[in-house]
């Protein structure tokens, strides 16, 4: 007997996620050579020790706990005066118009408001239309929710100035009947941005196809170069049902406190509410209160980090190219990059685990951006700038003993 | 056309669930007379102002911070240092037997460990066997999941020195083919607590008849009068799937933080950080450093605590009971009273909207516990204790203003 259960969990590991890679079975390895010692380093998350939290935001937290029971027991949604703050605050970022009493939800992280989002647009049996690269957790939840997944594909090494998401195949696509298209913009994991005409297609074609959209900008604050950055929330053009999310997990480096919005069409919010009600209430009630301290840093801090960041990306990209064989794109937006390596000896599954061993690196597997990217791997660069570089040679040295 | 999305959402209506009051659509209602002056009480959840969250809470969160990167990103399941501390104290109070790397995750709250536990168990055409009155979320994350809901109802009026689930029901049920039985111990709403042979015998059946189990023991800490507690978990004869459910957000006051705890089987402890990493990730890592002061607490605090608590019960379930054709059942553990209204002018539905209107009284809707229960209400009473008994009195007026 197939059990649908075991059937459903069984597609969802998570010992390849970021942080998990404690769950790895041992399995015998190729190891080949010696050690190579230096600090050690996880590229799977950013080290929020590297760039720290937002300044005063452990006062905001504070001083949510100091207003007691009122703060600790918010509407499902978040807390009135939170939901207000952060509304024109994504008002005033993204150029939409933003009700904090219709059309904005607090969440536990960004994860948290992905997981309600894609529950409350689409369900089983439903297509969902997914980019490939992108996010992991897109096509797990989707896969959790029984919905058909059909992918996009996206040309990241192909073009300049965009994205690469192939528009032919996206409509194509619309036309046979998706309920739901998501994506990340800045596209985790290549840190490509979605060009203003890619932008406004992927608008238009979800309105004229009734498709609904979920746009995750969590990296959105991070732009490098001065590039132009297109939110597609605020365009006129837009389907009846879509929600956008960010939160202050990633520039910001607020992840401890588990915090992330999703706003948008009043109807997907009030069935996100639901679906929180029965998933976890809220998200935690003292932490609300540091939403007080996002888009409110000191002057020049966001500039000062994303210059940071910018440098880090540069000096990791001149790097990694000077590698025969070995390719990457460097970041427009957010802290990964997405390097694809020259032809190996061992797969990607297993050069991730031996570089662990051999150079104490922790990156994650390309194939879990899609199934296809059994060559490539994912850094997040938010690191300590020395230990990166560092981390990053003795990475090209694990490359060098395995390629073909 | 039947869309499956909207069906799902029909059922999940959060509009009465506590806290949620200010959603309720206005309607024109039955008032009778004037308002009732008082201060005004909510006694849909617990006041932690009233009751104040653990000392040393907030030192422990503090030091959660100052830990930095390494607490912010836990394992998706809990940092060990975290699980390891929980589970020793766990084991100490239940008699389980946990080890902290295979039979334990830490959650955004109970709900969120109740979510994945149910996710975890239960999956689409699953029968889940759910006692009536029981949580309401129970019945709403059945749904979701898409289970069908298989009632075994408790008649907690008419038995004493035991919970009253009707045990001959629950074998005839699980003969039929039951999934996974869920209930709470000390039930919520009414505040009853399973004997002994109530919970050997459920255990027993479960093993028998191979239905997974979840016990939710939110409130265990908080048992009155010296009355015996059993832990299913730490019993000979328990089913291969089980898990128990608790956390620090009742009796201890820390629901500002969302955590929860579930322990149990290892496979489904597996499966339910498998979804918690598409869910949420994992409980707000500062937060889960506040779990250290949790069984922890100072010489006599918990006595005192729930001594404060027994007497707040006395003095309302004397109130109740001396008011004509109200029945209550009172409270063995726990902050829960379900007292049943004699025969009124108005639904139950517009009976607690009318209280918020005329007495500034908010209480939870007997329905939201189980379709049959038109005549009750729920009231957390974990409150400032005159202001509670002031309430009470204003609630009594009001009753007395729409009995039949």
């Amino acid at each position: 007997m197939e059990d649908l259960l075991m059937k459903k969990f069984a597609k969802l590991g998570v010992e390849n996620a970021p942080g998990q890679e404690k769950l790895q079975k041992k399995k015998e390895l190729d190891i080949r050579g010696e050690k190579i010692e230096g600090p050690t380093v996880d590229f799977s998350h950013g080290d929020v020790d590297a760039f720290e939290p937002l300044p005063g935001s452990k006062e905001c937290f504070d001083a949510g706990v100091a207003a007691g029971g009122k703060q600790a027991y918010t509407e499902y949604r978040g807390g009135y005066d939170m939901r207000k703050d952060v509304a024109e605050k994504l008002s005033a970022f993204t150029g939409a118009s933003i009700d904090p009493d219709k059309n904005i939800i607090l969440t536990p992280g960004t994860q948290g408001a992905l997981f309600l989002a894609i529950g409350s647009m689409a369900a089983r049996g439903d297509k969902v239309a997914i980019v490939e690269p992108d996010y992991f957790a897109n096509r797990k939840l989707a896969e959790f929710f029984e919905c058909e997944i059909v992918p996009v594909p996206m040309d990241y090494f192909g073009v300049k100035d965009r994205a690469g998401i192939d528009l032919d195949r996206l409509e194509a696509v619309f036309q046979e009947g998706i309920r739901l298209f998501l994506f990340s913009n800045p596209n985790n994991p290549t840190g490509a941005v979605y060009s203003r005409e890619e932008v406004l297609k992927i608008a238009s074609l979800a309105k004229k196809y009734h498709v609904s959209l979920i746009v995750d900008e969590l990296y959105s604050r991070q732009v490098f170069d001065g590039r132009e950055y297109t939110h597609l929330c605020a365009q006129e053009e837009i389907p009846e049902e879509m929600v956008t999310i960010i939160g202050p997990s990633k520039t910001e480096s607020l992840s401890g406190y588990r915090l992330g919005a999703a706003f948008g069409s009043e109807e997907v919010i009030t069935r996100m509410e639901k679906l929180q009600a029965i998933v976890s209430l809220r998200a935690a009630g003292y932490c609300q209160a540091v939403f007080r301290c996002w888009f409110n840093e000191p002057e020049g801090f966001m500039e000062d980090r994303i210059l940071a960041h910018q440098k880090i990306r540069d000096d990791l990209v001149e790097k990694f190219k000077s590698v025969p064989g070995m390719h990457v794109r460097p970041t427009e937006a957010g802290s990964y990059l997405f390097p694809q390596l020259p032809p190996m000896d061992v797969p990607i599954g297993d050069f991730t685990k031996i570089l662990r061993q051999l150079a104490g690196v922790t990156v994650t597997p390309g194939t879990e951006f899609g199934p296809g990217f059994t060559d490539s791997f994912r850094i997040n660069f938010s690191q300590d700038h020395e230990k990166a570089l560092a981390a990053a040679d003795r990475l090209i040295q694990v490359v060098e003993r395995y390629r073909k």
